[in-house]
């Protein structure tokens, strides 16, 4: 068995966005040698997500703004220790903040349109997302 | 440490719906070999999910019906790529699309009421789900 | 390669409730003796979630108050069964029932914030969490 860990960084220009990491990940997984297994994905920053969906600038849009209809910028109580960020930690619930991808003989075992974004909604500030590979 | 693949079709005759695949998972789990491990079961298609919850009629329309709430059909950004499924993508990220199962002594680890169902909001067509077991 | 598995039993005093477990998880990861490898933590019940944030009070607030207008206590279907609980099985969805935590040396690999919580949608009874823990 072989576990491999390695950590991406980020710091978004905007406090909003969607970073296509498809590759990014693509290059972790044959730097570790796993043939056959699973690769965790996790934003480790309570306000980011990892959204698996289709590499399409408008749905990107879409999405972003349904969010906004979900999870609006609002008064949270949340907002009482400071922090102006209730609604990132709501979308990124939404959003969902990991997930597991396939390893088939040494790459990414994604569909025809699976792609996978580092989803922000508080950036402009260093941040972290795990990838963890454990396989043969 | 043993792995085993197995892909999932679906070609559903309705354009949504709720498909239980409880027993097809178990089956794979066997015909893996595994004793004990992680099941991973992961819709390839990005519209569609995978959801655990419960096989009863009643909730299986509830959740559809709060679906279309949530993510109803509209015209999204997205339709301008040709496409009419905006709300399908929507959908499946609030469903979230995957699922780890657990293996225990050579079985599917579930609770009671814990069934595993094919979400789709965009069939009549063939679409692929993978079943990625790691295990011992 | 070593797996190992654990229940942590439930019975919230309040039909909902978020109940930090991260500790609990900690020590489970401990006894494993797995120092590289992925642990998940899933709900075996269907009106529970797992849920990874912050430790803070308000937010704590803000989300359930948040569930409540996402997936409301309504007159469901599923009632029709005798139950009451639709939104509990909605409110679960949202939040997602399982997590995959990382393990690096020995321990937890988890960012600045993030804690893991059992999220109650109907309690005041006994529910089961799995932790099954896959490494070396």
């Amino acid at each position: 068995m072989k576990s491999f860990t390695e950590y991406l960084w980020f710091n978004t220009p905007t406090r909003r966005g969607l970073v296509n990491i498809t590759e990014e990940i693509g290059a972790v997984v044959g730097k570790s040698g796993v043939r056959e297994g699973l690769c965790l994905v996790s934003a480790m920053h309570i306000t980011s997500a990892i959204w698996v969906n289709d590499e399409e600038p408008g749905l990107k849009e879409d999405v972003m703004e349904w969010l906004e209809k979900l999870a609006p910028v609002a008064d949270y109580r949340h907002h009482r220790t400071g922090e102006d960020n209730g609604d990132a930690h709501l979308k990124r619930t939404v959003m969902h903040h990991q997930t597991i991808l396939p390893i088939t003989k040494g790459a990414l075992d994604l569909g025809p349109w699976e792609q996978v974004f580092y989803a922000e909604f508080d950036g402009k500030r260093k941040k972290r997302v795990i990838i963890k590979i454990l396989g043969e």
